[in-house]
């Protein structure tokens, strides 16, 4: 869990991008981002690429504390909702997980708790473990 | 036009990103980005949020240029290869565009012309006009 | 309710594909397939389009509850597991819903009660009414 | 190609769902379908799933032609515009293939050859040879 962990920790575009890890354990993650001006699109709405950041960092989390490395291949993510209020959330949970393959739910949701976007990821596996440094 | 290029030039993530507009015309866009230590993950590859943000910058230039409000729905991003080299480029074309929906392929090439991701978007078109400012 | 169930039960590609309706209402609907020789692909497997097309009526059923037309645009599927025995359920819930746009979510699961297939689907909401003939 | 037309013309549910292969090679394929009652949705219009399914066995004859087992793992497709005519064409084509995972993009067309439907499927690769029966 400490080399998954330190792998979040040395992202530099969730940094670049304000993200924070709250928690990440085997198949679960959560993270949050406060919107600051430099995530707002040119129309004054939270940016669909800061929206989907925030979600592939939970994403991320949970499919990479397993120990071994996983990559991203596949993700649909639909926006429901103009985001109300200051904070996101981001929670991912793994909804299955073979050798090769594991698949993810990320859900969005702003700070009066509304479901802002709803993200499905999938990740190969590989047989290799998270290194301790990039 | 100009009303969709000054949205462009606004956007504030897409700045933070260090991404450009290159062209833009209704129903197709063209921005790059110069790959920085900023936009890595922890393993050391491009992060799969700031290839998404590349894309989905094409993507709203593409669905805004025809003058009025386009909001993004829903995306499949596909993640097909690793990036070679130190620019991404990204090209939206439109699939089709109703009064109400219009849907888009981007496609995310690197230094070396191959394929690095495909990105598949959907708006739906307001029939309110692109404001001057945010 | 009753143009809703109607519209479900004229439904000719779910009848030719062996799916029945169990239950709908308004943002949800539960059907089921017995798995028959006709569902199977050239591996042996249940074919990937019959268990969508399964999802799918769930998918429609939901969001056509609410008593005006919905239209299908966009659906991203992933396929978790082989299929055990020799029925399958999906359940439609919804995620979202505004004016013209609404989302939902489909779990698949076999006799085993394993997730074997998760569906994201959204869909236009028009103002008609459900017709009561096709 | 033997074994892999051989896999495509002993596929149970499109032979069901009156789907027949035109031209299958490695990393391609093109299939069709001539509408009839039984492909219907409640409201009259061409079932989403009769077009999944079509555009899936595009898919899968273009993933299985290079000899070996390819598994859908996730698909994108997006509704464009209601069908025209009485017939529908499918043509797959690879956009990527490493040794675990291949990408296609499927493109339905009507009788007015307009774009209905774009599909964008990823496959897992296993190392079998294509069986020479089910």
């Amino acid at each position: 869990m400490d080399a998954s962990r330190a792998l979040m920790e040395r992202d530099a575009y969730a940094k670049h991008s304000g993200i924070k890890l709250l928690e990440v354990g085997p198949g679960t993650a959560k993270v949050t981002m406060t919107i600051g001006k430099e995530h707002l699109n040119g129309l004054g709405g939270v940016h669909g690429g800061a929206i989907f950041t925030l979600a592939d960092f939970a994403f991320a989390g949970a499919a990479n504390a397993h120990g071994t490395i996983a990559v991203a291949i596949n993700v649909s993510i639909s926006y429901l909702r103009p985001v109300t209020g200051r904070v996101l959330h981001a929670e991912a949970t793994e909804l299955s997980r073979s050798r090769s393959l594991a698949s993810y739910m990320v859900r969005v949701t702003d700070e009066t708790a509304q479901l802002v976007a709803v993200f499905q990821g999938m990740v190969f596996r590989k047989p290799d473990p998270i290194p301790t440094a990039a």
